[in-house]
């Protein structure tokens, strides 16, 4: 693990930086076309875990060691991982088309893309005043005329040294949306252009590798693609602006368990009057020019999304996110279990801090989005939706802290089972402690897993998520996975249910799920309790394994634990 | 809990009166534009529940003074709750705007919604030949000219004396339409008028209140405002009759769990014809006027929801409905648990009687669904598939006896863990039997929960479905809310994806779910009496508090307690 | 039983033979109307079978003197179930119709359906030039001139001999289509023409039936029913090729647990383009014509799954097929469980072999896929996107087997809770060795259900998926449900959402839910065995009924059965 450490003396400079809000608004002052392109990477770090290297020898981010990304990384990684094809078969094809004739040879090779690139803007950048004013903007920035964008703009003129393209290169001339779209790093995570590192830095990212079933995450690689691939939204060789405005654009990524938005808006009114009408809106539009009840009936996503605010829009999605994904505890709450200790002396954003709804920074948020709201609602209206989504989240998260008090009273009374000695050990938990160091981890965390080699519980806001992308042995049991499930994906649908207006939702697969949760794991919890009793009257105490061990921890640690181990350390 | 005895004496008044059939047809035989417009709430104690006070200080229903609303039950109950802006940022408009000038004033305001009325009918009342014979119609009835419908028609001429509309005042000039609406009152619950009723009447609504998470039911309220606001189907401000017609105006409400309606239809062959071939269909013609196989390829849900007879159709969608929602146990069944004696004496509507599907207004029925049917299948056809659900229903029936009786003889054995001494009573398990008193839940019952405050097991139809609405401590256990689940959403599934022939529905999200909790809920009972007798083994009885009580509960009850009890009390 | 055994006589003569592949290219090159149309049922027992025999006495398949079906399916399976109607209704029409006007009086009495027909090119064969010279073509063939093709085509001449048609009436005309699908039979199950036998030959379907509740199978039939029904793709009575063309045609019965194909597609980036933009494609192109990136911007099922090789299309879904359903283990891999002896001597298509991934039929199919790719992606992008599928589905085997191994490890310990003698017998357990013989089940087996009299644990690969379609009493229990649900519904939605590119059903709902499962198995597992040891530490070794049976088996037996019991066996 020695390679790691270096890398991650870095990371606190790297992650931590450059989070104060505002960029966005600066970005969007620049006049278009002489702006500079901002990195996607933009320190040393960060480019040797997701640039440097290039190849499948090595994976992306700091575990990079531990892991061999499998081939189709080159297309969702290319600018790291992108191996140029070895040649033969074009060699072969050189006998027909010369060496400048890509269209007239993937005529024959590829005859889908080169069709849809030939119904492109590019293929017409001045096919009607709009875009021959657009084009003319870009060919200022440039000093080039544009005719065409063929090709060669994006995949280089030599077909042997071949590249896939990212958003690097639609920056070239697309410097305006894609700074905005890099500026939504400056409201922190989550957000699209950090989207592949939140996919890599797990620690059961790797660990899923070093158990042999890593390309069971394409379904998480194929979304978190979106650090560097504009076309996940704009799809290729179409690249259009239009289709970038259909909330289809965002639906293949945002659904499901985590993030129900294309279920949550596409079920609810707006989504079903879209459904009925949406074929005959005019998507040709800029958002800052769509004229609502005229030229959309109801939002869009990126209508709500993307208003920044007083009538503007940005390509930037994130900026008036408060509660962002549910998922991080809110301040303000008196919590019964370790949550209220969160998190836990942890320097890794986002898992340093809680989220404060009332700052001021959310108060400005809040003003935006009843701006938005108020196309087509009463501003009253939208103040106290709003509101009302604040209290459904705030008594959910109350729902959140009894059940971890329930499993931590559980793992308190050495009753879980099966034992920790007999589990595999957390994600990479041989190799964490050392890797993060105490600086990130903090001391009582740092020292819990250096101390058990990874053998501890952990429950709850972020770390906890382990649960439901980690098939560990015995790890984690069932009344963990329903914890987990109860607060990353029953959570997520009340959330999301409430927030996009789709009340069954909101109730059927949020409130009753997490109630749902509640049930199971009370009875569960009674049932572990009532199996340890037993054993106790057996006088079999030594009977599993695991309880003298987890003693010793209980003993031995300064450490808390995350969620768990908080409550053990006040009892023992 | 004084307050509430006395409305519940009228109670039997208000709800069991006016249940018989027939006002649906008067209804359609009287003269459009000469009728009267009934009334939503037509007794007194109706009336103070849901009309009479207004504000946020107390709830709706006979709970009322258990619960405040929160804010956005305004819009949702209007006529209850509706509570007036403070006028301050009004009167600031006043400088720029007249009194008089609410569209010119909304345009900047709430730009949306003006336009969507500037497209609607109201805004045009005379658009097209049909439209202005329609608004003849309801100028005569009016005795006035409309050359618009404006704000003031449903908000008021004041803005300081500002209401938002309920159906009473869409009834002004649409009363057919809302007579007919109201009629579906005479075919018992469930039903659209008396939705509100349906949502705040069960003991689990306040309880929620009660414990600090009453905003969670959001997604409940939202859909069940539909007592009283036209513009569930007909969004505003639009208000749209073509929109009316098509499925999407149903399925944000009508989708999910208990009633996947819109899955079912909407993934079913008449489905996605409309969904491949509805863009293009005529929406403008009222449905009775449709022609089948022209106009529209499939039905949709109002063409053969809201069918009357002989060929005509009413703003009633329930008028043919024979198994509702399928939550209620039919007659001619040999039930071996105690579903045999449903309802154990409850008086309360819907809860104080099986279903007669074989009953001669069910047989009425009937054939009114195969005279639907046959606009497109032999009557033959139509005829022996609805009796192929009938099967299908009163086999899944024998699978919930089967459940029950497994339950019950669990709790029978006082097995049932945690027992009743250690968890949350029956939601209102306190109250609730001095506030209904033992006329409406019969003696039996009233008594055991007079006896025991509510500490006791309840399950089975429709007081059991508390087990998916609410998160008592160890109440509901693990195998209770399985059974509530089979019940209420599995069956759910079952039932409507046979109904509107969506196979996959009707066996993997029903049949085959109902397998699945029968798995669950045997093998659980199973731990629980292995447990139960490792106790007794051990010599341990007294160990688990709840198992004296409840010894206790069963000896001493007269008691009756909905599915379970009715067990006990012949063991015992 | 006597009357099945000479049936399975000739089951080996009957499903062994004919398998090889090669027809449907054969097929391909027969000239259009000169060909003779193939026979669905190819042998004398599968005609006895699903054919000879007509009414609702009995049923159909290997089975059908144990079972009466429901009416429907005089509906679903017509050849052999219809029965035609009394005629009363019939002639009392006669009074007002003639016998030859059919269409005069179904417009009456069915005019939906009228409608449709006359919207249909069977009314009007020769509407346009391209369906003129399809209907010369069938003229030539048929020897008879079409300018209409009425009800009696498809119905008879003769309302009291009525029938209703089977794809054998649809093959008169459209033999090559007909003969195309047919050869689907070449490529092994699963297939279209097949689909009938598979849904009724498995023991759980007439084991329903035993058990009174056959009925809740109505959704299986009805898919299933696709075996003689050519309308379930070209719904009646328009049979549109161009909605055939369309995946909506595909998606009532390719949804849902699994094999969600219409959300796996439907919610790709591909269904969204679709989503968005099929209203304006054109589907009255036949696919060997349709330009990609021009007619369609993105493939719709029919275009990948009926392309066949060189550019051709057939009317055959299956001929690339190489994972199937994914539902039977492949070679090649290490497995721990006892499913490195599947198939364990069953004869049994297809449960007599693994799949072979590699094989040279299998690596033909490879390169078709990537020519169909390779309309829109380079050829090498399809070959890692395929090998990327390829290693999914053997990563999640090897977590199948993992599973698998921790309930044989429970079965091996007599933990199994409630144990086999107090269970329901597996579906008809009681008859099912007398019925197959030792020559299909293999001697082991065979023995194992004869001596058993079918009380023994079966998981696994297909005979283990009757958890999922039994609710017998005990049987499955809990943590034989879930590995049911793991091999059969979440590895499907793994393994489709990776080959149709959907990325949060691959993960969410495939591997994130096979995880879930494999904790709820582990913890499950350990309960049991806990449970066993606390009643072994009780000295109450007879407590439960069913160990010195299950001891009495696993002594007894030659036997392997299926998965578990290959592990009794070494270990006894």
């Amino acid at each position: 693990m020695r390679l790691i450490r270096p890398f991650l003396a870095s990371l606190i400079l790297s992650l931590l930086l450059g989070l104060p809000i505002g960029a966005v608004l600066k970005a969007e002052e620049a006049p278009g076309g002489q702006e500079q392109l901002k990195e996607l990477y933009d320190n040393e770090t960060l480019k040797t875990w997701y640039e440097e290297y290039v190849g499948l020898e090595k994976g992306s981010g700091p575990w990079m060691d531990l892991y061999k990304p499998p081939a189709m990384h080159m297309y969702w990684m290319p600018t790291r991982h992108y191996v140029r094809p070895d040649g033969t078969y074009y060699d072969q094809l050189l006998d027909k088309y010369k060496a400048d004739e890509c269209v007239k040879c993937h005529e024959e090779v590829t005859p889908g893309l080169v069709r849809d690139w030939r119904s492109s803007t590019h293929a017409h950048p001045k096919k009607n005043d709009y875009f021959t004013a657009k084009t003319k903007d870009i060919e200022k920035h440039l000093d080039q005329e544009l005719e065409e964008v063929d090709c060669s703009w994006c995949h280089g003129k030599d077909h042997k040294e071949l590249y896939m393209p990212s958003s690097k290169h639609c920056g070239q001339c697309h410097v305006q949306q894609v700074n905005e779209w890099l500026s939504e790093k400056d409201y922190g995570r989550p957000n699209h252009p950090q989207t592949t590192e939140a996919n890599v830095i797990v620690p059961w990212y790797p660990e899923l590798y070093r158990m042999g079933i890593g390309s069971l995450q394409f379904g998480c690689d194929y979304c978190h693609a979106a650090s560097e691939k504009c076309d996940i939204c704009h799809t290729r060789h179409k690249f259009s602006a239009a289709e970038g405005r259909r909330p289809e654009a965002c639906m293949s990524c945002h659904m499901g368990y985590d993030h129900p938005d294309a279920e949550s808006y596409g079920e609810s009114k707006m989504g079903y009057i879209y459904h009925m009408e949406g074929h005959d809106w005019n998507f040709d539009k800029p958002l800052a020019d769509v004229i609502p009840g005229e030229d959309y009936r109801t939002p869009t996503c990126q209508f709500c999304h993307m208003y920044s605010v007083d009538g503007k829009y940005s390509h930037n999605t994130v900026s008036k996110g408060i509660w962002r994904m549910g998922t991080v505890p809110p301040k303000g709450m008196e919590f019964k279990s370790s949550l209220k200790d969160y998190p836990y002396g942890v320097k890794l954003p986002p898992l340093d801090h809680k989220l404060d709804i009332y700052s001021p920074e959310s108060k400005k948020k809040r003003e935006r989005w009843i701006e938005v709201c108020s196309n087509c609602h009463s501003p009253r209206w939208g103040r106290l939706y709003l509101e009302n989504l604040d209290d459904v989240m705030f008594q959910v998260w109350g729902l959140q802290d009894r059940a971890q008090k329930v499993i931590e009273d559980v793992i308190a009374a050495g009753a879980l089972d099966p034992g920790l000695d007999e589990r595999d050990p957390y994600p990479l938990g041989d190799v964490i402690a050392d890797a993060l160091g105490p600086g990130l981890l903090g001391e009582p965390i740092y020292n819990a897993f250096k101390q058990t080699q990874g053998r501890l519980p952990v429950l709850g806001p972020i770390l906890g998520v382990y649960g439901v992308f980690y098939p560990g042995k015995y790890n984690p049991s069932k009344i963990e996975r329903w914890y987990a499930d109860m607060w990353f994906g029953d959570k997520a649908h009340l959330y999301k249910g409430t927030a996009h207006v789709q009340q069954d939702i909101s109730w059927w697969y949020g409130a009753s799920k997490v109630f749902e949760k509640i049930a199971y794991i009370e009875s569960e919890a009674r049932m572990l309790m009532r199996a340890k009793d037993t054993d106790k009257l057996l006088k079999e105490k030594g009977r599993f394994k695991s309880m003298p061990s987890l003693g010793l921890i209980l003993a031995g640690l300064v450490g808390i634990v995350f969620g768990a181990a908080v409550v053990m350390k006040k009892r023992s």
